[in-house]
């Protein structure tokens, strides 16, 4: 008998089949003994629907009547899947995330969560209910409905999960694991068993879409054993968990992560005193940009350029702000490209192991491909290279760190 | 410079097209100086297709799920009405009714309201803001979403008017007025300036079909001024008032109301004993049935007949427990009819004019109309006919009564 939070995404109750579907597997699981709190996202193509309606009144939405708005997509989603559960004599109460209560702070549209009163969760836990949660929203101090940004579903889950003392949070999604690089992409990609948080942070932020990096931070951060498995089919799934098991046979590199969200700016021949990266960046983060990767080579002639990479949908504004600064700063020009791709490769087994930097490098420069942007961390290495070079660059990484499918002994 | 309460209905936001104009005829109106609270319905069809949504998942749908569903309705209008309100430039700020906060019973699907807390609103107001609430919900003690029945939008407005002690309280509808009968019936049906309280009860109650009874109600109760006038063509609409002007030229009828959702009950040859009535009407509210006219007759051989109506869609159910009630009374047989109409005259000044009962029968009587049963109140009489008469008992009453258009000389 455990306590699981299961989190089901748009997909997954996509339809009222599906929420069906959902309602037979979560009895399932209560039939056994377990208590059982779910969280879902908003039925898929509802908030895409919202959006346009929003779009069709407001050029640019305000904040707060967008999380307004957007909220009743996963409040609809409560309300079906616990009806789905009723019909089945399964007793289950739904409450959105004002209602749980999930606290937050004020910033609309991508609230983060202070706090949550597990109380009235606790009270139908032990009357024997299910409890079916709105994901992505929440509320201010003041009563404000907030919203988590998008993919905050997991973060609701996670956070409940660790508020909860829960025994796991179960992720299902339309993938049925964490595999060592995009499918879509390398035939022979693997699914893994375990993976490390650290891993699969890193696999996140650069783009391995399954789990939001908040939720995998958040799970990290309170120790919730997270897991990763198919709505759709059966199987183990994928556990992320706290644990390095320091295997001598732990490979150096457990996946390939890209990612084609990003664009690059660059300010060419800006002066190189102290102080000058801040100039740069503080306007842009003043329009909340985010900016990823940075370089900056050692210049000549007191001159430098400064190279970093935002999200593509913030590439215009970046570049007019980047724009103003060229001027500001008297650099010499401004320049960007939205055509690149970052290709990282990942593994806490990569801390013990010389020569992976090298190896990447030399396997990418034998097949031609230019590095325009190097950045590392402790368990990732990342390049920026042309766009059309991405899918040749991850499949002959993913061959040479040994993660083809038919080349793996063991796993674990 | 006056506080107004704006109602509007599904149809007057069906689209985003129809929200910017409300929002139009809103900000015209805060333009000129007024304090604006504005009350929403779920834009027209959503109401519906949640309803679709919810049978797909459960038969009965449980009633506090219900409520956490169709509560998301009003919920995007309001978000939606905000925003064209903000591209307007015109501050606005959106509040579901838990947010309000409007407090009500426990009773899901039918709640009634309890009490409203009036201090945000103030200070939105205070500082200028228009005020978008969704209509039609609530929020009981504990928290939970309850609503307050279909059309209780209407009940929210004059609520919310009553509260803030509004100047008026204008329901914006497709019709632009309320009309001595329906005009789809008789073409030279007339728009009232005025109607008092207790003739628009009568008129709503039996089926005009503008405005909710309930809305009415407590609009009396609490003399709140309320105007029901058009969303899609300017006019004054009509008001309805406390006020009886008692003028020498107050028209016996003021409209003539019809209804064809009931359906007629008969239990035939039932012992004529002390509290019969209440033997055969329990089981049937127990049922939550609700019941309207109440035909008995005295009876002969110590036996009687006992007539009653209810709703259309309740009929298959009332029916089904009469046949059980039948036979625990040991009545002769329980019978039911599907095709018959209510046809009722209304006015005020019905309280002064003797003879109006015996009019209608006689003008009825005239068209060979058999009249079924028939109830009266203070201002009200009403007879069930068959439904095939409808048309030609009202055309020919509306006209008997000199109602038509042409006939008049003045109004008020």
């Amino acid at each position: 008998m455990a306590l699981l939070v299961q989190k089901f995404g748009g997909t997954s109750v996509g339809t009222t089949e599906r929420i069906k579907a959902v309602a037979d597997k979560v009895k399932r699981f209560r039939d056994q003994g377990d208590d059982i709190v779910v969280v879902v996202s908003a039925m898929s193509g509802e908030t895409n629907r919202l959006l346009a309606l929003s779009s069709e009144v407001m050029e640019e939405p305000t904040a707060r009547e967008m999380d307004v708005l957007l909220s009743t997509g996963e409040q609809v989603t409560i309300s079906l899947l616990t009806m789905a559960l009723n019909q089945l004599g399964c007793e289950a109460r739904s409450y959105t995330g004002g209602q749980v209560r999930i606290t937050t702070d004020t910033s609309h549209t991508k609230a983060r969560i202070k706090s949550i009163d597990e109380h009235n969760m606790r009270a139908d836990l032990d009357a024997g209910r299910v409890i079916v949660v709105a994901g992505f929203q929440g509320v201010d101090d003041k009563g404000n409905i907030t919203t988590l940004g998008r993919g905050g579903s997991d973060t609701t889950a996670v956070a409940l999960a660790a508020a909860l003392k829960a025994d796991e949070c179960q992720i299902y999604t339309d993938v049925d694991g964490v595999y060592t690089t995009d499918p879509r992409v390398v035939d022979n990609a693997r699914r893994m068993e375990k993976v490390t948080f650290e891993e699969m942070i890193e696999m996140a932020s650069l783009g391995s879409k399954v789990l939001q990096i908040r939720a995998v931070e958040f799970a990290g951060k309170y120790a919730v054993p997270l897991r990763v498995l198919s709505s759709f089919k059966e199987g183990p799934g994928t556990l992320i968990t706290i644990e390095d098991d320091g295997s001598m046979e732990q490979p150096a590199v457990s996946g390939i992560a890209f990612n084609r969200d990003e664009a690059k700016l660059t300010l060419v021949g800006v002066p190189d005193i102290p102080g000058i990266a801040s100039k740069i960046l503080r306007p842009i983060s003043d329009q909340n940009i985010e900016v990823d990767m940075i370089v900056q080579n050692v210049g000549l002639d007191k001159k430098t350029d400064f190279t970093f990479t935002v999200h593509r949908n913030d590439y215009k504004s970046a570049k007019s702000v980047l724009d103003k600064i060229c001027i500001d700063l008297q650099a010499e020009a401004s320049a960007g490209d939205n055509d690149i791709a970052k290709v990282s490769i990942v593994g806490v087994g990569m801390r013990s192991h010389a020569g992976v930097a090298t190896k990447m490098f030399e396997v990418l420069s034998h097949e031609g491909i230019n590095i325009q942007m190097i950045s590392t961390s402790e368990i990732k290495i990342s390049v920026v290279i042309d766009e059309k070079y991405l899918e040749l660059a991850v499949r002959t990484l993913h061959s040479a760190f040994d993660l083809d499918d038919a080349a793996t002994v063991k796993e674990s």
